[in-house]
Formats: C-alpha cells, sequence, structure tokens
C-alpha cells in the first residue's frame, strides 16, 4: 500500500536520462550476477561478431565525428584518438575475443571456514554492481570498458566525451542489437548521450544506483571526478615516473632502460617524467645519455647539477617537477645521494611507477621497500606496468589509489566479494 | 634550489591544526611500514602495560567529559558510552594486547610469478598508508582504531567527537609517552583537539596527505563524510538487517532466530530491523511469535498482512522500512513468496546482514545467491556479522561498501599492496 503510493508518487516525477538509465542498468544487476562463464564468453564473441559486420556503419558513425571536429578545429592528435578504421574495429573486436578468453573471476571461493559453534563461512567473489566510467572521445573505450563489466557480471554506465557521441551511439546499438540474442540483458549496458558537464556531475553522486566510477582520461578530468564524486572512486592513470640512476648502476643497462622508459612511447602513464641520476654516475656517464635522449627528440631540462654537466638545459621548476608531459620532454635532476631521490619521488611521485637502476642488491632492495608505488622496479623499464605485460589479459586502467586494487586492474579487480553463512539455528548467546 | 625557495615559502604561512598534524602523520609512512611484526607488538603491549598505570589519570580527565555532558544535558545513554572506569579501562588494554596476537599481514607476499622476459613479479601487502578516522564521543575507539592502525604500520589521524576530548586528549598523551619508548614514533599517531565541524571538513579534503578516512559512528556522521569527502572513504556500519522467514521454515528455530536478532542487542548495526514473513508461515506462528517479541519488550510494527493477524499493531510507513531503529522496534510485513522478500531487501536494506530461515535448501541457495549483502545467512541470527564472531580478531568496522573490503573489516583491510618487480635490464620493445 506504502509501496504502491510511493511508486506512484515517483511516476510522475520523470527520471533524468543518468537517473533513469542508471536505474534501469541496475534493474538487471542480480541477472547479470547469475549468468555463468559460459553464457557470458558465448555473449562476448557474438558481440565481436556484430561490430565486424556492422563495422561500415560504425566507421560511418565515426565521420560525422570526425567532420565535426575538423570543424571544430580539434587537434590532429584528438583526432587520431577518435578516428576507427577497418583496422582499428577488428582490433577492438579481437579485443572482446581476448576478454572472453580470460578466466571469470565471479563466484570463486577465495575462503571457506568452520566456527566452532558450526557455522560455515564461504567467502565468495561477486560483480562489484554497477559500474559508472567517465572518459573521453575515445570510442575504443566504450567497447573496452563496456566488456570487461559484462564479462565481470557487472552492468555498465557509460559517459564519454560528446565529441565521439555519434560512434558511441552507433556501437551501442550495434551491441544492444547483438546483446538482445545473448543471455545478456541490453539494459545492462547504457550509454549517457548528453555528454555535457551535468551528466557527469550527475553520475557522480548516483549512491545506491552506481557502486562505483572508474574515470578514463586525462588529469584533468580525474582530478575533477576524485573531487567531486560521493560514489566510490577508483582512480586511475595519473603517472609522473622516476627513473633514479644509482651510483653503481651500469652504464649501458642505465642508459637502454632511461631511453626506453622516456621515448618508446611518451604519450602514456608508465612513461619517464624525470630522471633522478646521483652525482657519481652523473659526472662520468650523464653527458652521453643525454645526447642520446636528445638524437632520440627529447627536450632535456635540469636542476643546477645537470646545468653544471650538460650544454643548454632549460632550468626546470617546481611545477616541471609536478607535470605529466606525456610528451618528448625530460626533466633531470642530479642527487647527493638516494634518499634525496627518495625524497624526491615522494614528493613529485603519482605513485604509480618508479625505477632504480643498480648492481647494489642492498640498495635496490632499499629503493623495493621504501618507495611508497604501485609498481617499483630494480633495473627494468617502468614501461612494464600494464595489464598485459603483468599477464592479466586486457586491463580496465591503472590505479594510481591505494583502496580496492594498486596498479593493473585486471577482471578481478571489478569484483566484490560477500559472505555466505550456512547455518543450523545457531543464535548469539 | 626550488625545494629550499618553496620550503622557505610555505613556513610563512603556519599549517592548521588539521593540515600540520597530517603532515607530521605522513612523515612517519615510511618508518613505520619498514617496521617488525615484532617491534609493533612489543610495541602494544607497552601501550597497554601504560594505560593501566595511568588508568586514574583518565578516569579523571573523563570525569570532566562526563561533568561537561551532564550540565549540556547529555542523554544517559550517550552518557554511558562517554563513561571510562577502571573496568573499562581494563578490556580496553585488553583489546590492545589482543591486536599484538593476531598475525601482521604487511609483508605478506600474495603472488610472485616469472614473465617470459625473465621479469620476477611479487605482489606484497604494505601498510595502507595514512588513515583519518572521524568518530564521535567513544574514548573506547581512540585506542581501539589506534592500536588497530599502528600493528598493520599506518599512521593515524584521530578526530573524535568534542564531548570526549578531556579523555581523548590524556588518552594519547600516554599514549604517546609510552610510544616514545618504543620503535613507534610517536608522530605516527595524531589527535586532532580541535573538534568542530571544520576540522572534520578539513580532513575529508586531505587527498595526498590521508589515503583513506573512515567514519565510525551513526548514519549521519557516515553520509556527511561519504558526501563530502574527496578522499576515498570506507562506509561503515549502517544496518538495516531483514529476517525472511520463509513457508518451509521450522518454527521454533525461526522464533529463536528472529528474537536473537532483534532483542540480544538490538543497538548494534547486525540487529534486525524488519521481519519478513512469508504468508503460509504467519498464518500458523506469526502470533505466537509476535507474542514473544512483545515479552521481550519489542514495539511492532507493520503492514496490513501482519495487521490482519495479529492485535494492535502500529502501521509501518515507508520510512520505517527505511529506518535503523537501534531500538526496541520491529516492522513485520507479511509477504506472498520469496521473490517479494527479495525486493524488499534490494529496496530498503543496507547490504550489511540479511537472513532465510527455511528448511528448503534450493530456496536457501536462491536467497544466498541473490541477496546484494555482506553477510548472507541461512539459518543463523544476522548477530554474527561481527570481526570476533568470524574469527578474525578485533575488527575497525564493518564495511558495507563493495570496494575494497565487504563486511568485518580485520588488520588486512587495512592493507594495500605493491607490485615489487625485479628485472636484469628489460626494456620494453
Amino acid at each position: 500500500m506504502m509501496d504502491g503510493q510511493q511508486l506512484g508518487a515517483q511516476a510522475v516525477v520523470a527520471d533524468s536520462e543518468v537517473r533513469g538509465k542508471a536505474k534501469r542498468a541496475r534493474a538487471t544487476a542480480t541477472a547479470m550476477a547469475a549468468l555463468t562463464t559460459e553464457q557470458k564468453n558465448k555473449a562476448l564473441l557474438h558481440l565481436a561478431d556484430a561490430l565486424l559486420m556492422q563495422q561500415q556503419s560504425i566507421v560511418d558513425a565515426n565521420g560525422e565525428d570526425l567532420r565535426r571536429g575538423r570543424e571544430n578545429g580539434t587537434s590532429a592528435s584528438l583526432l587520431d584518438r577518435l578516428a576507427l578504421n577497418q583496422q582499428r574495429i577488428a582490433g577492438i573486436a579481437e579485443g572482446l575475443r581476448q576478454i572472453a578468453a580470460l578466466p571469470d573471476p565471479v563466484g570463486d571461493v577465495l575462503d571457506t571456514f568452520d566456527r566452532p559453534n558450526g557455522l560455515r563461512i564461504t567467502k565468495r567473489r561477486v560483480p562489484l554492481g554497477v559500474i559508472g566510467i567517465i572518459y573521453e572521445a575515445r570510442p575504443n573505450v566504450t567497447v573496452d570498458a563496456a566488456g570487461l563489466c559484462l564479462k565481470t557480471g557487472n552492468p555498465v554506465v557509460l559517459r564519454g566525451g560528446s565529441a565521439a557521441l555519434s560512434s558511441n551511439r552507433r556501437i551501442v546499438q550495434v551491441l544492444h542489437e547483438a546483446m538482445a540474442q545473448t543471455a545478456l540483458p541490453p539494459d545492462a549496458l547504457q550509454l549517457i548521450e548528453d555528454a555535457d558537464r551535468a551528466s557527469a556531475s550527475e553520475m557522480m553522486k548516483l549512491n545506491g544506483l552506481l557502486d562505483v566510477i572508474i574515470p578514463r582520461g586525462g588529469a584533468a578530468l580525474i582530478r575533477t571526478v576524485v573531487e567531486h564524486a560521493s560514489v566510490p572512486v577508483i582512480e586511475t592513470g595519473a603517472g609522473i615516473c622516476h627513473t633514479y640512476v644509482d651510483a653503481g648502476a651500469d652504464p649501458e643497462m642505465a642508459a637502454e632502460i632511461a631511453l626506453n622508459a622516456k621515448v618508446q612511447r611518451p604519450s602514456v602513464c608508465n612513461a619517464m617524467e624525470t630522471l633522478i641520476v646521483h652525482r657519481a654516475y652523473a659526472e662520468r656517464h650523464l653527458a652521453a645519455l643525454a645526447a642520446r635522449l636528445r638524437e632520440a627528440g627529447v627536450e632535456l631540462r635540469g636542476d643546477e647539477g645537470a646545468a653544471a654537466l650538460l650544454d643548454a638545459v632549460v632550468p626546470a621548476t617546481d611545477s616541471d617537477y609536478a607535470t605529466e608531459y606525456s610528451d618528448y620532454i625530460l626533466n633531470i635532476r642530479v642527487v647527493a645521494d638516494m634518499d634525496e631521490a627518495l625524497r624526491h619521488i615522494a614528493r613529485y611521485g603519482t605513485m604509480h611507477s618508479e625505477c632504480i637502476v643498480t648492481e647494489d642488491a642492498a640498495r635496490a632492495e632499499r629503493f623495493l621497500q621504501q618507495v611508497d608505488a604501485a609498481a617499483v622496479y630494480h633495473n627494468a623499464s617502468t614501461r612494464f606496468t600494464d595489464g598485459f605485460e603483468f599477464g592479466y589479459g586486457a586491463e580496465i586502467g591503472i590505479s594510481t589509489q591505494k583502496l580496492h586494487a594498486r596498479g593493473p586492474m585486471g577482471l578481478p579487480a571489478l569484483t566484490s566479494t560477500k559472505y555466505e553463512i550456512r547455518g543450523t539455528g545457531q543464535i548469539r548467546p
């Protein structure tokens, strides 16, 4: 009776797009949690096929976004991230197949034990719930995030950048039509089409409808979500990563690791932004290393120690050390000892990936123990912090927070747990 | 040089109490993470001794709080929660001893594996970081939370209710003096003495200094922290728990479980707030069960189905179903089938503890699978959701969110992980 009145009253005020779609996603949560691994995998393979079958219509819709982008003066690099073609769609579909091939963590029993009173307690992995993803104009993320969430039995609400709206709309249409032929309820995948600031803000406050929000994108997007969300957030991707070359480093190894960390792909979060060099190493080898970095197209900024050893180094400011360049720019800092390097990393690092190059095992262990980051390397490039490189398969992101998940987040990061307690009438004395 | 200037500039503007103390706590994080289990356990036992040695001064300080509370017209139940005496201090000290006796999760290797390129990856438990606790006027929480955080190598910033300030100040003084004689840096334990709203709000925004905030207290406190914090929060303790008595329940077992869930300790979060009864059971047994509940002092509210079977039942409103009474009040709802019970729980439950009483194994399994809560019971009282009852020892709280930890949070919930990657010069091709 009360319920009836309440529901009646709610029906009068129409839900916003965000709230309405989040509710529809949530309504599928119980059914999604009950799906078998086989049902989910079969459905993901079917979605991959559907994307390939409908690729021309997706490329066409993407063309509208690209045209609008060019008219609005969007930069070439953003247009490149936005663009889809036959080859990229094939890659996206292959990503879904790889997700289907990964082990399904849902249902796994993590622990089971009997209490003296006869209660049997089982701790089981369950889906995380309804996941909100807020991202930028990258239509590949639409499929990738949907695949990871659906594989783990989580309904998902996607809110991509408005510049990719035509692409996202067509992709989700294709996926919805394909889902309707599988065990996956189409409502488990929702796309927010009203991609303005207000829709993102509304998502951030949807406690009770969304269980978590994962922002995927640049530092500004992530900061906004962290600051404004009351829904729990997993912070991902901001990477101010350092390589510390110790006094006892092998010079050739140090140079190879530093070059790789900076130039193999400067735009990604696990690339190096500041090279920290022990003075003893710097005096003998920094000039040669700097020459190789410059040959590779890297602009060098540096502290006084670096400037004393190198020509034409732009002075690095405090704000340079705190910037994720994601570009062919590198700060170089010369330190008197490892403690100075540790202090620099603690101050400017984003707890993503940090590296020491040294032949001294004791100093390496001290660095591994004392640096507070998701991934700490001894004698290897920070570029390995990545779900594929760790052998986890596809990843939803790289967590730079300490709660819930840290580092590359594979499928288990998209699960929670539930205690099932089986009794025979036990009561608490 | 830049650093010097920056630090100089910072020194001019004095930090607020909250920021200054959080910085001092953070400055101990590296040292705290490096402590051995033996050092921490020895220190905790020494803190327990110090509390006993200094108990008279603590009781005296507590007397000031109690006197002020009485003058301000504080309720008897709040005064009881605030009060310390010799026996309670002995219990608090014993709590520290129990924490010392628990296994230390820090340093545990959770996984280690070699990649084809020769990288060895080790996933290790590390402290969570600097933990903020915002709580009410319960001085026992001061010691309890400090003990759990310090045992796991986490510096902690405590912000208790102002009504307990004299007690908390004296307790922390005693602990600081004792810590100075151990391996624990006294700065790892900070008490915010300015216990007004502004200090709590400031804590909630201290991203970069605090890694997590755990609110401990009533629903209003928890809601405020969840809504306003940009620091990650672990939501704890709100418990609107249900017991569903199925058609096929054993009547005596159902009555015992329902009574225990309601009256064994109504003030706690795992107590039952609404009893949901299948119509077939209700028609035969609800009157007898209601009589026993009333005998135990429980006021009954109910829906139309309950009112039809019982005398003098106050009609339960929608807001009653959404209230954590923590008192001798119970809603009773009669349902036509289990699905109606599941819908009620999904709508009003706080994902804490839910129970089905039934002799039908298939229905029990369906309930265990479909109810989305931290702890789901078959034929046992919800009162068992508790770290001690689960065999985990002391707990920092019961998480009702799905991220990071769910259900009773023992020591592992106060840790994060770090990947240590050991290489021999690997770079990414």
